[in-house]
Parts: C-alpha cells; structure tokens; sequence
C-alpha cells in the first residue's frame, strides 16, 4: 500500500485529493505525519475527503498510532494514520 | 453526550483517560479541538486512548469534520473528531 507523507506545508486539499483516489482504488490507505503542523495538515484532508466521498455512500475513519522513525540518524516520532472506509 | 474539548495545553495522556473512560461507558465520544495544537494533542490523545482499549479487544476509529463556532463574537473553525469503537 503506498503510504502518503504529509508536511505542514502539504496542501489539505491536495492531500484529500489523493487520499479520496486510494479509497476509491483499494478501499484503505495511510497517510504518515510528522509534527503537528503535518498531524493538523492531515486531519483538515481526512475531513476534506469525508466530504469528497459522502455523495458515494463512502464513510471514511482514521486510526491513529505513534511511529518511531529515523531522519538523518536522528530518531523522531511520527503520527501514522490508517485509514479505512465503509460503503454504506 | 459529552463533548471532550481539548486545547493546544491539554495532556494528551489525560485527554486519553477521559477518552477511554467514556468510550468503555458508552461506546462513543467526540472530541472538539481549535488549532493545529489542539488537533495534535487530540491525535495523539486518541493513539494513546487506542493503546489503553486495545487489550480489552476494543478498536477505536476517529471521523473529523469542520465545525463553525463562535468564541467572543469571532468565528472560527473547529476540528470535531467523532470516535466510535468497535469490539473485537
């Protein structure tokens, strides 16, 4: 599954955009956020996509976790949302 | 039911207690937070909620809308998180 990278420099609407496409095409998705500029980034695009998806019949939900990761050696922790979805 | 708000200072490891309590009376919560810092602490407020429920078989899943409110005659947009659970 590919996973999508949020920045807090990320586009909400652009994130939703590609996060509304993967639940057409394969029903999940995940999205990785480090930071909470990119952990506000991405729940505005999950919101975005509730949206895009609704007139389909198609509820989406996020469950959040804490990812270690390591950046430049460095370890930092990241937010890795899953993301799954439900037709009514 | 009741409404958690969480601010930008709230401990996100609070925020979890509260969350799974009601979460383990009633199944359900929502979550109201104003802010990228607010958002944050409510993300990882619910992976840790997540953490606490998980060894009694309990699954958490978060759907944040956008809220308008009104704080001192200004409007602003709120982030409200519904969490819903499901038991194994």
């Amino acid at each position: 599954m590919n996973v999508l990278k949020v920045s807090s420099k990320s586009s909400a609407n652009s994130v939703a955009g590609a996060l509304a496409a993967a639940i057409r095409d394969e029903g999940e998705s995940e999205i990785q956020a480090i930071g909470a500029g990119a952990v506000n980034q991405t729940v505005k695009a999950i919101a975005i996509a509730s949206g895009f998806l609704a007139p389909t019949g198609v509820s989406i939900f996020a469950q959040p976790t804490f990812e270690e990761i390591e950046i430049d050696g460095e370890e930092r922790t990241a937010i890795r949302f899953k993301i799954t979805s439900k037709k009514d």
